[in-house]
């Protein structure tokens, strides 16, 4: 049964804690994102605040800068507006909404550092306020420079996983098996894996999490694609464990790949879940077709990751 | 009694030296920074400043700009002033403080290239006075937007600590044990920790550092909170010590946990340090909540992470 | 015979599969790019277009830049134009083409925040788009820092290999070896390379990855030339093997080079590879001449690296 | 006798060769760099230019801006100059040098983006320029600021060696040590030193290179100075072997030293040689004064780390 074989030794404290929920549990999300919360913390900090900017999405991040640039604008100009519209040249005589507008315009181009200069400062109070403008203007605009040099340089991976982990026939015994493939034009170096079942046991009435060996746990070049072979031998946890056991356990194979994207020699960390329901028995990968043009160059089609036949 | 079983091969280097001091004296500050001056180097170079500038307080850095912004605009006004105003075009007549101001402001407005141009140079000393300051103040911006990406991209971690170390009964035997949580919306992975134990040895007269064993040293992933034990069996330095001996011995306990924000791939380091008198006996840690919503999303609330209850 | 000897344990699983192609083949080309192509995946996403950005030529860089640039000014030119005349300060009553012009000039001096003035925005609908355009403007110029500065700090290493691959009289033995120097002027260290033979085998129908030892397989510094030597002895794969039975085979020497570039602390990776026909017998590096200046200064001349003699 | 000992195992590949030079060399500087020129190679590429920029001395780069600065607005100039006044707006009517002059500062007006606009194109073709030149000006600017950050963010290190290396007595035996501590205000982690001595060998006609065992290898924190030693037993290769023999053998220690700047997590190197006639025989180094403050505050005063005392 399920956590016989369960070797101390060999297990992996994968920090998720020991406790069996009554429920149904995540623990990783399908793209890789650990399913829990921490509350209870100290309010948004900039750490936090730099973190949200470099994850968000450009819809996102797009919007805040705008929303940024009308309410920093809108502030400048109804401080200039209080002050008087004696105070710039320029400026038409009448008053009320249009010369907020004007003045509203007069500071996104002191902002941007634009500064056309057919409305421009006259006194002393106005310039002060302009000068400070600008240079916040420029702060503003090294915050953003910042930001999206963050985003781009962040460490990025992107691993297309076959939908469903097959249970199928290996090398004489029997294989639980998954392929993975580098969908980006970079090539991903030095590849890493590592696969934890994790389940629930009746028994000790805690979460189990148990290291799988595989059949090769590092490549030296993720170029085509890469089945990932956990042997199910008498060593296995799951040796002559049934797909419907490990559904009854809440199973979850808990996938962590680690990488060096050759472009930037930055280390790569992809995480994937299955759960049990995605376990296919009986089942054998269709292999992914190679190509060879004349000039000796190989081509694969990834579309083909997910295909599978089922045996019988 | 402390010390007699110290390993040798096991003592860590640590780097502090091991002179004894007459007085308390505290390694690590509870912020983890080193509580160790070095005197008598050379001046603030650019590699001191550059660490000041990211390790600064924001309301330092932006007193800095903002001192730096008006000086260097003083300088550049007192300059212009007194090439005279003849070699503007678009100022006026008048003479002394509000000349002056006047030409502050073109400064700043050539600083930030705002450059609205109802002031202009119009002679050849002053119109290559404010190319070069324009060119500057492109400069000084490069710097700011060095800084501000320096501070934002600099590996951060901010980890909770419970406030005491909690000496309590473990597996049948005793442990010494603290919890560490990560307070930040970024995952840890990877995180290993190693814990000294710092005293004096009154016979020696030497302050000595021995490595603590841990029941486990390295998780994969620090989700929810993390008790870090030390189990207090016949090999610990601390078997059948007690807290008044600790105290006595001006005991600190040193803690390193080295991780890897996995939203940078950075490597990012935590110290913390305990005093004998953040010991507490006889006492066991209130298990932090963690609650499953509908759709199998864990949320813990790591305010408990302080929270322990007497034994006796 | 090729693959005789063939030890399980230590090939190397380099990722490229195992299928034995009827054609030739190239894994990896001379500039160490590998030769496959992967299709079928999903479009060009923002991962991709940075990694363009970052690896192209600076021609194609500075052709995307000028055509963009000439792109959104013609859109907001069109903008304006529709907008009508009317709507600006300082422009010239004539209609058509010349118009146009002027907006496109009006346009690309907003872009850039140059902002002369002669022409500007004096109704609300121009300003609004104006603003609009000047922030569009400092967002791509700091994403174009963005990219400027990771085309900079990309770690890149620029290693000269040897022409040829020689099999050459070595210690008593044989040994099969090449040579690679820094081209750079910045210093590379802990150097360490890995070697690998890659050739078809007719009895399997497979393709094989056998990994060479070598002499000395990591060096501190790489500041001279370095020649790798793998042994040909009773142990190594191609003992006793002709260079016809090589070429026959459709062998590949499969070369990766790790080492650090000590001006930015960056991991850097080279690769290479020599195909049989590259492989020559016979034959005995000429040694890299060594002067020593006055000073103690040593100074080597890289042009000699391809040289060699053949020997009888 | 030096070298007599020499275990081919323990010998370290540094990657210098083995020639035995007729001359006195010197492997590494004072300064760690390394004291070998490679010729021959290609012409200064983008590698080289990118590397020259970041290190180079801030003269040096300050020069490169203005006179790049000069140089691009001088080119602008002539191109404006040539197209003729009646193209630009504000500009007076008399020609020659004055002309040139107001041309070359509305140039550099364009380059930062400053636009006064009380000189102005308003023809096309000058337009047109002036675009390009505005552009242009924003790269060069992204450059810089890309240059400015590499120069800031490159992991630095800036340890204090002891002036001369001791061979003095230590527990019980002889040692050959010397000091080394931290100048700067960021704190040095994972410390690893690796020794190697140099010389030359009169019968193989060789140069030799042999690690040194040290006492300790790694420290935790460089907080304090560190004392490197190597024990000179009768595994050593020095075991034995007189300062004048050292000398006459042309000897070289080269000493590596690796860290973690905690500020950035990066791994920062250290190199730094002695030749023979630095060594000092019969010498003990002074101990560096270590203060308490009445808050436990520990402070260390770096000025002692060269003094020692001579012993009879």
């Amino acid at each position: 049964m399920l956590g016989d074989k369960k070797n101390k030794e060999k297990s992996l404290e994968l920090g998720f804690g020991t406790k069996n929920y009554q429920k149904t549990v995540r623990f990783l999300n399908k793209d890789g994102s650990v399913n829990i919360k921490r509350k209870g913390l100290k309010g948004f900090d900039n750490i936090d605040r730099y973190h949200w900017l470099i994850t968000t999405s450009w819809t996102n991040l797009l919007a805040v800068i705008l929303i940024s640039y009308a309410v920093v604008n809108t502030i400048f100009a109804a401080i200039y507006y209080q002050m008087g519209y004696q105070n710039f040249g320029g400026i038409a005589g009448y008053d009320g909404p249009e010369r907020f507008l004007d003045l509203f315009f007069f500071s996104a181009q002191t902002l941007t550092t634009v500064g056309y200069g057919h409305v421009y400062p006259n006194s002393t109070n106005v310039s002060t306020v302009a000068a400070i403008e600008s240079l916040f203007g420029l702060m503003g605009f090294a915050l953003a420079t910042g930001v999206l040099y963050g985003r781009f340089s962040r460490p990025k991976v992107a691993l297309l996983y076959s939908d469903k982990v097959l249970i199928s026939p290996y090398q004489g015994i029997t294989g639980l098996m998954f392929r993975v493939a580098n969908t980006k034009q970079n090539e991903l170096i030095e590849v890493e894996a590592s696969v934890v079942l994790s389940y629930s046991d009746p028994e000790t009435n805690k979460r189990e999490f148990e290291s799988l060996s595989l059949e090769i746990n590092k490549i030296n070049f993720l170029t085509l694609s890469w089945t990932i072979v956990h042997p199910i031998d008498e060593k296995s946890p799951i040796y002559k464990v049934s797909t419907e056991e490990l559904l009854k356990r809440d199973a979850e194979l808990i996938i962590l790949i680690k990488a060096i994207n050759d472009t930037y020699s930055q280390t790569v960390y992809s995480r994937m879940s299955y759960k049990a329901h995605e376990f296919e028995e009986n089942a054998k990968f269709v292999p992914i077709k190679q190509e060879v043009s004349g000039e000796g160059k190989i081509s694969i089609n990834l579309t083909d990751i997910h295909r599978y036949n089922k045996t019988f």
